[in-house]
């Protein structure tokens, strides 16, 4: 499972505070105690700055590689924000993201095939927005990769965002996500499929233990790449476990060694 | 989902001694404590005490129910243990279990008829013991509720039990345990689906984490009845959080009080 480190976005209050005030130290441990929870990946959004957004997607993106060595996962609609930050990133980066959305998807695709990029694609279009239901999802999604697949990008590149909802607004959104994740694996089992899973819970009491909940079940469903916070232990943790029990961790392996490094436990 | 308390049971020492002293106190408070935790019917299980079962068993059902007022849930294999019970039982017990082998199946069924009981079915008989596989799982859990049907049993009596096996001896058993509820639920929509959690991390360490996440999965799969340990805290918890997560709690409401009641987190 690809861990992507959810934690420098600039919607986060004291993120934008260290973004604003150029404080590297701050972007640095952020970065370090990411990955040593456990993320393959960071994720940078500083969508609040729009006139600097370019500007500061490459700041931060050259900051987290020099501190982390490991590629970005570049978060942003804007393409200059996109492109300003594939120009000084190193090794392979995962940009985030396109959609069916016309004018974002034009403005993106070509960057996938000038840069050497993974590509997130959210399952919503200019006609439907964000759909309700599983089927105009797997609709969307079916849509994108046929046509990325068209312009010569390899599907195994592709990581699919079904877009969880909140179950608060409606409770079969949870059921909804899982059937989304479950289906796209099985009708497109080279495509990845990543989850920012942290929306599930919005507008509810006690969210780490419905985000805790979900991120096993949408691993059982078959989801391989996540957007999380692994400064959590227990995030981490039930990664190691969400493995083991969905047969994705031959003889424990992985489950045995994280244990031994004392990452399924609180520090 | 219904939640069977599981433990009062001769397997754990302090039980033994309970039970071997008539330690009247010790089980009601066991009992309590687990009603306490949410649990909507105790499991009973002497199996320890092979001369004396049957007395045992009944002692056991009686108690229980004087202190919970729940129903009970009759663990054993012995047909004898299992009517000493039935015949104090007050409501509508839960007899666990019978399975595909011939001689406790006809011990047994005639008992379910005569008292106004519930039935686990496991899904294991006298040629292949416990299957390997989800499809032999399948075959016996059919041939069990054609049976059971034949007999004038509704269906809806019925909690086929899986037979979750441990990952520690074959990384696949999670999934296949999976699939298996997933199937059941499909083919048999109206037939419960019980496990017994805690095998699936037998062998490991941190098996809490294992057998926590294990019932996000078992629950976002379909499993409609749990046999676990209800007075750690978080596994309530987490099957609030489930059956929201997996649709069956409408506008959350069973979740909110939950939270309201204070069982979504540490006392």
């Amino acid at each position: 499972l690809l861990i992507v480190g959810e934690k420098i976005n600039t919607s986060r209050k004291l993120v934008q505070k260290a973004v604003k005030q150029k404080d590297e130290g701050f972007i640095r441990r952020l970065a370090r105690s990411q990955q040593q929870g456990g993320a393959n990946m960071i994720d940078v959004n500083c969508g609040t700055f729009i006139d600097d957004e370019p500007e500061l997607m490459r700041w931060l993106t050259e900051l987290v590689q020099e501190e982390t060595n490991l590629p970005a996962c570049i978060d942003s609609p804007n393409p200059e924000a996109i492109r300003a930050a594939l120009e000084v990133h190193k090794g392979k980066p995962l940009i985030n993201s396109i959609s069916g959305e016309k004018e974002r998807y034009n403005a993106i695709v070509p960057l996938v095939g000038e840069y050497d990029c993974d590509i997130v694609a959210l399952t919503m279009d200019d006609t439907v927005g964000i759909p309700a239901d599983t089927d105009t999802r797997m609709r969307i999604a079916s849509e994108l990769i046929q046509s990325l697949d068209r312009e010569g990008i390899d599907i195994g590149r592709v990581y699919i965002d079904p877009l969880i909802q909140p179950v608060s607004t409606d409770s079969n959104n949870g059921r909804i996500a899982l059937e989304t994740i479950r289906r796209l694996k099985l009708e497109f089992p080279k495509v990845h499929v990543i989850c920012g899973l942290s929306n599930i819970s919005f507008g509810l009491p006690e969210r780490k233990l419905l985000n805790e909940a979900f991120l096993a079940m949408a691993i059982a469903a078959g989801m391989d790449a996540v957007i999380m916070d692994p400064t959590e232990w227990r995030m981490p943790a039930l990664v190691a476990a969400g493995e083991v029990l969905s047969g994705a961790d031959p003889y424990c392996g992985r489950y045995l060694k994280a244990y031994r490094k004392g990452i399924l436990k609180p520090k």
